[in-house]
């Protein structure tokens, strides 16, 4: 089955909205094992959106498109597609009662134009909307002029909070019922830390291509400090090619992977203090809460995470942590010696087995000869070993610095967690 | 000018990459007033790439790819462009030595298959790379069988920090020179939070229908809680209309409006206690930590912010902000009383005017009957004011929880220090 995705909203043309859906989708698809072959994005006006779904039909048999279902007079989606299949727009009783219902129940006034969204072309399938007004619409296209092979036609919402739950109750058990299974695929996923893209590959090239030939495929995709390694195929041996492949992979490069598939560096560390039944506790300056906020991101992360301080002024430093002032001021707040003293008062004043404390110059003022912007000590401090400190140069906008500090010092603590702290990061 | 966007990169089909680049440079490229008409995303394999291309190069001036230029072989890009226009590869001097450059300033041994990347179609103009190894290229393609009107090709690396520099130091003289200076676009985006899409529509309809007539183009992008208002014009009277538009806009639902353009509520809240003078400091549980994230990400927000704790656990709520156990025992961790409690104790506890403090649950698990998953307690002490508390339900998943959470936390202090706090929310 191919299968063509289309993006409609002026928003994301002119840069005013990242793409979110191309990737959850793509995402769902692929875990049925179907592929997204391609992804087109156009603005909200008639005769981009009337050529994207007219190339769409005829190559695809799948369509499916996100965005201009609203009440506002810049959705132009469902009017236009109905137009282009010739059917008439008629009012769908039980989405209009649907929709007086929602505002019903929020004691909100409905506006009038709310209830264009009831209106649907004729014999759609109507695909209700638990988390808003706008309904999905799927529509079988006969093989002809349109759709060379006979295409599906699907059309969603663009709030991903409706998106979401739509495609998985609605879409996915349509997909099933009206395509036939998928070839097996069969993809993992591992993610490495600490080593540049050409060395993954190098280390790599003993044991991948004898696979390769037998018809693995392998990506890699490199981000600031890691690299993700995708294995996958598709067809009957499929999974046992990719669970060989896994193997020889993990035999080669597997002290730099830290979890695979849907695993975060966050959600590891949270899986392996619960089983050890630790819990964390976190100091952090220029990181500004942004490992507690990952660590928080993982559903169950109470049972592990104490709690944290943002010490962003030194007065925080030295009130809620305990860093004496001599340090501060003989070695300054960007120091081992500080984030060794952030990390003792850490364990010392919070109920946890582990404390991690990041100071360093986020950017972009604030550096020096001595100490440039990008500089950064991760300390660890843990009731049964020695407190540990590093630093690191990180010298890169805000944003991927707090993102790259915030790796650095999860995967101290990970290895912490898993005994391994002999093995340092290459490359 | 038509321009085409091409994404290159499996990740993206299968869902395990956000494609970041659409939104990046279709909005560097409409602030010089030049649109993007079409996005498209296809996989790292040579039939896609190439029919993305053609298609590309026959209807599009101008034609962007990004991904598939670095040394491992799932990257297929450069050879590919190179064989369709018919260019041989040859090896580019300077980028060579800027690779073996590269390595030997980072003292790290160089793997051999890197310099694949100093192969470059013949006569390509090479854009250097300050952050990685592969150069950017760009080729001009004569009118003929491939491109309808003549076109430029762009072929960029896929790496973020890469990509970015070489875009505003390289590509956009490029533009400037190559391409005739594009009509005036005038765009505004204005953010609201706290009212819906149909009601923004709907205040504005007395307003904007006269300006849309005159050229006026209006969009509105709604997220949970938010909706953007998008006002764009082009031509010699963009500016004025789209100021007009503004005004009129700021008339009707002023009081929702917390910013525009690249304004995030955390970089209003930071330069609006700057300008006063203020300090802010946080007291989170169940967003744990992200509002902090967001304040540090604003840089110079160490000028305003003190700091935080992050007090998941109740022992810490205790400890650290002096919460008094009976309020615990009686009225719960979540709960106004404790929100109260929690914010006076960080005003009490830091040097700062405002404290902010959030408890609430995130779920998935955690809810009662009485206090369901989503129930939000948000807190506001300061040194000149009554401590205010506010009650919220947010029965969201738990990203969108802590981000909605975060946001009426965030304009709560917003209003206080534009003393505008009579003005509530409205449905």
């Amino acid at each position: 089955v191919r299968i063509e995705l289309i993006n409609i909203g002026t928003e994301l043309m002119l840069g005013r909205a990242v793409n979110t859906h191309h990737a959850w989708l793509g995402r769902r698809l692929a875990d049925d094992g179907r592929i997204v072959d391609r992804q087109v994005a156009v603005a909200d006006d008639a005769p981009s959106i009337r050529e994207a779904v007219l190339e769409g039909l005829r190559r695809a048999e799948l369509v499916i498109t996100t965005g201009g279902l609203g009440p506002t007079s810049d959705d132009l989606t469902r009017d236009l597609v109905a137009e282009l299949l010739g059917r008439p727009l008629v009012e769908d009783a039980s989405t209009r009662a649907r929709i007086e219902a929602y505002f019903a129940s929020r004691g909100r006034t409905m506006p009038l134009r709310v209830l264009t969204q009831a209106r649907v072309p004729q014999g759609a399938r109507v695909l209700p909307n638990r988390h808003g007004t706008a309904p999905g619409l799927a529509m079988q296209v006969a093989p002809g002029s349109f759709a060379a092979h006979g295409s599906w036609i699907i059309l969603l919402p663009g709030p991903p909070r409706e998106l979401h739950p739509m495609f998985e109750e609605e879409v996915r058990p349509l997909l099933r019922a009206e395509f036939a299974a998928p070839h097996p695929f069969y993809c993992v996923t591992l993610h490495t830390c600490g080593m540049g893209e050409s060395w993954v590959e190098e280390r790599l090239t003993p044991v991948l291509p004898r696979l390769v030939a037998r018809g693995l495929e392998v990506g890699y995709c490199a981000r600031t400090g890691e690299v993700d390694i995708r294995l996958s195929s598709s067809g009957s041996a499929a999974a046992v090619l990719v669970e060989e492949a896994e193997a020889a992979v993990r035999h080669c490069v597997g002290e730099h992977i830290y979890g695979s598939g849907d695993d975060s560096l966050e959600s590891i560390v949270i899986r392996l203090a619960a089983n050890r039944q630790s819990r964390i506790a976190l100091a952090e300056s220029c990181t500004g809460g942004y490992v507690a906020h990952r660590l928080t991101n993982v559903p169950g992360a109470s049972e592990v995470f104490w709690g944290g301080w943002v010490t962003y002024d030194n007065s925080a430093k030295e009130r809620e942590l305990g860093v004496p002032p001599g340090i501060l001021a003989e070695y300054g707040a960007v120091s081992a010696e500080c984030a060794r003293a952030m990390a003792e008062g850490a364990l010392a004043r919070s109920a946890s087995e582990h404390a991690l404390a990041i100071t360093g110059i986020a950017g972009p003022a604030g550096g020096t000869a001595e100490k440039p912007v990008g500089t950064v000590h991760i300390a660890l401090a843990s009731k049964n070993a020695a407190t540990c400190a590093r630093r690191f140069f990180n010298p890169y906008d805000r944003e991927t610095f707090k993102y790259v500090t915030s790796q650095q010092a999860l995967d101290m603590l990970r290895r912490r967690l898993l005994g391994r702290e002999g093995r340092e990061p290459v490359g």
